[in-house]
């Protein structure tokens, strides 16, 4: 069995030379072995061995035993040995979380704190194979996709599963071969409800079925995975051509390539841009990506609300924003002076008229513009009169015509000088105090992106 | 409801203008149902609707009722109708097929006679929501792939399914509500032992853990449709660029090609020339396609035996192909006659040393070459002279120097004269009987294949 394990470890290169491995070590039979896996597997390969425990403080006495218990098995072998003590009652009812997820939570922080202190380090858990045949059915009762069906992989972000394809009975008979004790959790099997009538009652009567049924579920979750991994492959691959920012840094969806795509990649897209978003893909369910989906073939206009975001169909693509109510803002711009507005920098000049040859910049004449200049949002009813236009019109129409999408128009800062608009930074100025002829100096404003 | 289906009709163009549509109708709430979905949406679409029904004889004269009730309601509404009785029983004895599997085999094989008779035709079954939540469970019972755990389509080969997301539930509801009368099959419901054991104790059981579990599965079985479908067509895509035939016909893979791919193709290819090969994936299973992909990365002359074919390691390609034990065979070649051999034709002429000029064509000098002319197949110790070589040399060592995998070395027929090979037939003559300067006629032999 030892030896099957030492070859999953080298076919997916779980464990490499001279390598940190972070074990999460409670004591209990499943980790006890991966440990006695792991210094096996030292024998032959150059690497360390870290045992990390964490006592959630759920079971006094016993639980102090097994944090001994773990301290002495880990002098014996001569392995750095970290517990930590965490009071997981409160830290669950502080974030509201099950006392599973709560566990579960702290134990992989720790973890990581851990990890984090070498680069090339990675963390061991003992999740077997019953572990997995339990996290696919728990899965599939959910109506999870591909990713969830296929359920844990060997490594994946920095965690190594060992023993994955190993049956917990056989670990339990391999200890007791080798005489080798170890701890058991007196709440553990009550601990989540769910997952014990799983294990005691589902599992069972699927086998009633199929005597075979966990390792069918285990054939199919490798099948699952090998595609579920090339799907990944694929839209990664398209996710970088087809979700693109543009100037002003808003994420869009590029639509025009993204509907040449096959709908299982358009899907995954969605998902991988709510991830990228969110930072996870926590309680973003199918009815939600239809939503999104469906947007993408609606007219021009209209909207979806999801993950905090606003998505915006528009012309051939997908915005994707934060609804932010922009509060109105004035501000003045003196001469001379740096005037921070909406994430720009705008400035002020009075320089000689030979020296006009900035980028980024238009010329007023002096005499003609009149101070105080200030800078504000739009409001409603403003007109504007574009640079060689025959006259005024709607500044609504005017940015319609430019085609700026509605949710920039707020955060669009105006130039204003004797309640005109004189100036769009970035996208046009008026048809207003333009350079004379006679001038000597002019006004020069500069803007830039922060 | 109608509306619904309607749509997903619509939606996936289930059914078009004109076609025939030939409905498998038992009489039973489900199918009955389907015909009434039909002609209701025969009002909007113009389409004709057949009803088969198939009499297994299994439940006398219940069943004969059935069956006249079937042709009044088809009376009724105008419909063809078409009856079949097939004994069922004496079929599944003689095919050594389940009841179950029997009948299923029988009724599609009538639906798809009746269908024949158009072009432009059809066939539509019952299936309903909860028929899909069994299918997907049986398959996962015993650890499908993403096709199986998909669950049936709404069109797949020509059969077209439009009640998959219809809950029998809302079936029989909506015919009570609209008192329409159907027959109930007093067997039907123990006919499936297993089938009977997932409604009605797994799915009950899976509903304590999620009340919404059929509907979680369904939206679990849209979404791996998706992507099996996108796997598909990749698949399908690069199987025609892997797959090869070489100039005799034989089977063989480009693993070049194939090795460059991701392992998730690399599976579905070889499913797929499986299915080629077999007709069907049946009895298929995963460790049967490790057997094979493993082979691809094993040195060249190893072999597995899988589906009635061997499958042989060769430097970058992997055959497939029948193993035949060779009959020996000899025949005599006679002047101005064809020769069947092997799939070749090899006929032998004396013509003018002038007319030599023909493509797939030896000469030997007519005074050297003696008569009789046979063919044959290889012998153990067989020797070899090849045209221009220093000398004889054993035909294995020619046959590895050209490259002729061993497979094909017994089905290359020899010509032989006075006991020594002077030719082999589209590979090299020999250096035997060359045609001599004052030679005025000359033996032509030429070879082209069946």
């Amino acid at each position: 069995m030892i030896e099957h394990i030492i070859k999953t470890i080298e076919k997916y290169k779980l464990i490499e030379r001279n390598q940190h491995i972070i074990v999460g070590f409670s004591g209990g039979a499943d980790s006890l072995f991966l440990v006695e896996v792991l210094l096996e597997y030292r024998k032959r390969v150059p690497f360390f061995i870290h045992c990390c425990h964490v006592n959630h403080l759920l079971r006094g006495i016993e639980a102090l035993h097994d944090e001994e218990f773990c301290r002495q098995f880990c002098l014996q072998y001569n392995l750095p040995f970290y517990a930590f003590r965490i009071d997981i009652q409160s830290y669950s009812r502080k974030d509201k979380l099950s006392l599973e997820e709560a566990g579960r939570k702290i134990r992989y922080d720790r973890f990581h704190r851990i990890a984090n202190k070498w680069a090339n380090s990675k963390i061991a858990v003992a999740h077997h194979a019953d572990d997995q045949v339990e996290t696919i059915l728990q899965n599939l009762i959910r109506g999870a996709a591909i990713t969830g069906l296929a359920g844990m992989e060997f490594e994946k972000a920095g965690i190594v599963r060992p023993l994955l394809e190993i049956y917990k009975e056989d670990i339990i008979k391999y200890l007791q071969e080798c005489d080798i004790s170890y701890c058991i959790d007196s709440t553990n099997e009550e601990n989540d409800y769910n997952r014990n009538r799983i294990r005691n009652l589902l599992i069972p009567s699927l086998e009633e079925y199929n005597p075979n049924f966990k390792a069918s579920i285990l054939r199919m979750s490798s099948s699952l995975h090998r595609d579920d991994d090339f799907l990944e492959q694929e839209s990664a691959f398209y996710f970088d051509k087809v979700v693109k920012k543009d100037e002003d840094s808003f994420c869009y969806l590029d639509l025009d390539l993204w509907k040449e795509l096959h709908p299982s990649l358009q899907y995954r897209i969605i998902i991988k841009l709510i991830e990228e978003l969110k930072g996870n893909r926590k309680n973003i369910g199918q009815e939600h990506l239809d939503r999104i989906t469906g947007l993408c073939s609606k007219e021009k206009g209209k909207k979806e609300y999801l993950a905090g975001y606003t998505w915006l169909k528009d012309q051939n693509r997908l915005w994707v924003y934060k609804e932010k109510k922009q509060d109105p803002i004035e501000i003045n711009l003196i001469l001379g002076k740096d005037c921070y507005i909406n994430g720009y920098i705008i400035r002020a000049d009075k320089i000689k008229v030979s020296d006009q040859k900035k980028r980024n910049a238009v010329y007023f004449s002096t005499d003609l513009l009149k101070c105080p200049l200030y800078l504000r949002n739009r409001k409603n009813g403003d007109r504007f009169f574009p640079f060689n236009a025959p006259g005024e019109k709607k500044l609504k129409d005017f940015f319609i015509d430019e085609k700026i999408p509605q949710f920039k128009r707020d955060r669009i800062p105006l130039l204003i000088s004797e309640e005109k608009i004189i100036w769009i930074p970035g996208i046009r100025r008026s048809n207003w105090h333009l350079v004379q002829i006679e001038d000597e100096e002019v006004v020069e404003i500069t803007w830039r992106k922060i």
